[in-house]
């Protein structure tokens, strides 16, 4: 790797005025770089030390940081994309990794889109400071609940370089400070947009180290990172189970998953069967790579005759492979069995497990023992056991007659995401700014004790 | 009501006929024990089992329980007297142990307010079901959020033996089922209340293992249970810095803390010195013992010489031991030196820094460097600092002109709590039954795919 080169092609003159914090930078040998904990604990001190400040900034000035930030990230976009490409050279795309270099590639149109994205986030409204209610005790005393920011938040992704912009944008509009690190594979263009953006909002008047990155490629620097209970409050983890086994592993800090979605769909026996094929289908090819979308499709006996082969029909033209139960394969001779292993099976890919159920309570047994509580729909007409899924199926979203790709921060209306949570504390599901908060009680006393 | 055969359980016959879960009971012999974590795991298996039942309880059924739960535990009263005083005798009460054993002793007045405990919980709001909002998105599509039960909750705690009941009691009117882990001093307590609540919810129609208990002694249980993130969605634990290490080591389950209070009143140059001495007094000794007690006295130079003298007076009065900075010092003559150490230490006991500042700023930032943020308090006529230390400080409860001992479920106007949260995610101060459940998407469509 070049570090030389990104310097000169980010600011030129940087080799000799480091902005960074007081380590060793790119350009030191092996040899001379400090220690991994020590790198870490000097990064944190500064994140930490940028907490107190960046809590009470008001929404004006950050959103005009927001702003500053986007158009930053526009006007770097040649030195960007000129990153990006050393990522795409060092990439292996055969064996099947096309979408993931596509996912990789950052071209002038997906900076404008993520510069946008930011510029959207500035809009919305800003969680801290909002409250909950306020009442009145017996003794006179005030007592109310805000919404303040959670601190500092470590991020922890894979591969799409975008999300180094939108997660430094939300963590910014919510007051806290944020500590990034990107997947490996994405180094060169996470580093330049990490520098690009703090240093614009540097400017803008937030204070150093608000938005920090931590650009130490060795895993241990992860796992050092992990410990840091004293200057990190939440750790957001955004990838696959090798990522999530490491913090489980490791974190001694309070973790929001962002894990894997095995969705199902169930097609009651009152469903109406065009609403059911479009629900279906749009759930598994929109976007079959998405963590909401449709693993395994469950048909109620009753209405598999009828509905399997022409779902069969659509799915094969669309090249989805059907992995099925006998009962499935058939209606649709051309699916192949279905072994333990696939149900439960997070494909994210265009294969869809389908079983042929008796009744709800087995669908719903079915999802009970191999759904992840992330998203599981019904199609149906009636509307008792629409309100019993409701009620008895545990996910971050139960859904009546939608498609499952519609758990999304935007679909629902809470502006841009950080992730969809999978832990069942905090916040489940698409986790917008007012997720990026907790809360803290105000009290107004005139003198009051306790008894 | 059933007392009598509770009783005949508890003393006598339950060697033939054990009444807890299908492993080997305590009175056989180490070597024809299970293995701890087969032992876990089938408790685990249980409550997990149970966690899907009881979610979707109706709040007449749970309140029914809990209603029979305090009944059985009048009932039992002779019996946890009895069981209570095995732990008691196994009980070192030298060497200034007086006051935990004062807290680890049941008498039947003690049961008579678990009990009522209990009855008061059972006539708080069901917080399952709740909803805050629900909204039309362009496409037609409803989207509400509703609390849910977390699931199966792990409370792990020491030496108050009414603990159990409170979290057990807690737990079911929030649909959670709860494993319950007490501290070995009060382990016959713990056992004798567990058996009775856990029998008596049962025959009032809630399912086996919705209350359960971790029997076995050995650490290793403690341990082994940290690891079960397949079966047991959060664990709270409430006790010293021994078990908060030993859950920060070990758990890959989510935690919400109830960790050490380091409190801070600040008296202001506008203080009123009449309820500066008024707060402060009961803030440190109304109950010395307890987390949301003053630690440390931070004074405004302005006012030392007007207030310490008579503060002073009252606190050493009350057999508080003051250790002082030079200033404070100088007009407390009888309060000792108060070292590095003093300032951000959990003194539990009738012992109080105290430190003269120049300023407000100097305040907070003692505050920041020393403080758990747990609850912070300024004592001010000053409507514009009031308004500057509730913003700026960071705490679970920040509060103007009121003793810190207000920071509680019950002060606050919650009704019972489980303890009160430090942790910077989900709940932050009491956490109350709200705090027990969690969020779920619920979406209504009709037909909705994504474009």
């Amino acid at each position: 790797m070049s570090a030389e080169k990104i310097q000169e092609n980010l600011t030129g003159k940087q080799q000799k005025e480091p902005t960074g914090p007081p380590y060793a930078s790119n350009e030191d040998s092996r040899e001379e770089r400090v220690e991994i904990p020590v790198y870490i604990q000097t990064l944190l001190h500064q994140a930490r030390a940028a907490s107190r400040t960046l809590g009470s900034m008001t929404t004006s000035v950050k959103n005009d940081a927001l702003m500053a930030m986007a158009d930053g990230l526009e006007a770097a976009s040649e030195t960007l994309i000129e990153e990006n490409a050393k990522d795409l050279d060092a990439f292996d795309t055969g064996n099947g990794q096309a979408a993931m270099a596509d996912r990789l590639t950052l071209t002038s149109e997906r900076i404008r889109a993520m510069a946008d994205g930011i510029r959207d986030i500035a809009k919305l409204r800003d969680p801290v400071g909002q409250s909950s209610g306020m009442w009145e005790r017996p003794n006179g005393l005030w007592v109310g609940r805000v919404r303040v920011p959670i601190g500092v938040i470590g991020i922890i992704y894979e591969s799409r370089p975008n999300v180094t912009a939108d997660a430094a944008a939300l963590c910014l509009k919510s007051g806290n400070v944020c500590v990034l690190r990107g997947g490996s594979e994405a180094i060169h263009s996470n580093r330049a947009i990490a520098r690009v953006i703090s240093e614009t909002v540097h400017k803008a008047g937030i204070p150093e180290g608000a938005i920090s990155m931590v650009e130490r490629p060795e895993r241990e620097a992860v796992v050092e990172l992990l410990k840091q209970d004293r200057f990190i409050d939440l750790i957001i983890p955004r990838g696959g189970p090798s990522l999530m086994k490491t913090v489980n592993t490791y974190s001694t800090i309070p973790v929001i998953k962002h894990d894997h979605g095995v969705c199902h769909t169930y097609i009651d026996a009152d469903a109406d069967l065009d609403m059911a094929e479009a629900v279906s289908v749009n759930a598994k090819i929109q976007r079959p790579s998405t963590c909401n979308a449709m693993e395994t499709l469950l048909v109620h006996q009753a209405v598999a005759r009828n509905f399997l082969p022409r779902l069969g029909n659509r799915l094969i033209g669309a090249h989805v492979e059907i992995r099925g139960c006998a009962k499935t394969r058939h209606h649709i001779p051309d699916a192949c069995v279905a072994t333990e292993e696939d149900y439960g099976r997070e494909f994210l890919a265009l294969i869809l497990a389908v079983k042929v159920v008796k009744d709800m309570d087995e669908a719903m047994d079915h999802i009970h023992r191999y759904g992840s509580r992330h998203t599981e729909v019904i199609v149906t007409r009636d509307y008792g056991r629409a309100m019993r899924f409701l009620r008895d199926v545990d996910a971050s979203a139960v859904m009546i007659n939608a498609s499952s790709r519609l758990n999304d921060g935007y679909q629902f209306g809470l502006g841009a995401e950080i992730g969809i949570s999978t832990t069942p504390i905090h916040a489940r599901g698409p986790m917008g700014l007012e997720d990026l908060t907790c809360s803290k009680y105000v009290v107004y006393g005139s003198g009051q004790i306790r008894e």
